[in-house]
């Protein structure tokens, strides 16, 4: 990964990297368990503690293929849903 | 976007403001032409020129409601593909 030199580069590394970060943890290492997903959305999207209730719906929507963990593609939905979001957010501030 | 703290923060606002380096610069300020993607893909993809007849080909795989216009939900169905590539790549790596 250490090619990746450009600020989009480096951001396309970090995503996957943040990834793999939580998947290792436990289980199967390339998806994410509810709580891997859970660690990762407290520590890395600085919402602070998510409740039980808040996990089990975020899984719900993410988890297409219904098999209870998320895998890169599933995990790729949700950050471009999330970008979409910052971007809607964005496009606000520079109106 | 001065909120984004952590790294997968970070990286998302990146891959918000990259596109829009690039779709302010002609025509619909939210959206890429052609012209906006070539100079995206050259500049942030570290691919170096990209030839007209690879640009034509990638606006064609990407632009989904054929507008001839990138808008952001597109750009982010292109990026997740990337990661996705670059995700087996580092499969690859740590077998």
């Amino acid at each position: 990964m250490c090619a990746m030199e450009t600020p989009l580069e480096k951001a396309l590394a970090t995503l996957v990297c943040t990834f793999h970060k939580y998947s290792g943890k436990e289980g199967d290492k390339m998806t994410l368990s509810k709580g891997e997903l859970k660690e990762l959305v407290k520590n890395e999207l600085g919402l602070g503690e998510v409740s039980e209730g808040g996990i089990e719906q975020l899984m719900k929507s993410l988890d297409r293929n219904s098999d209870q963990e998320i895998d890169f593609k599933e995990y790729s939905v949700f950050l471009s849903t999330l970008c979409m979001a910052y971007n809607d957010f964005f496009r606000g501030q520079s109106k």
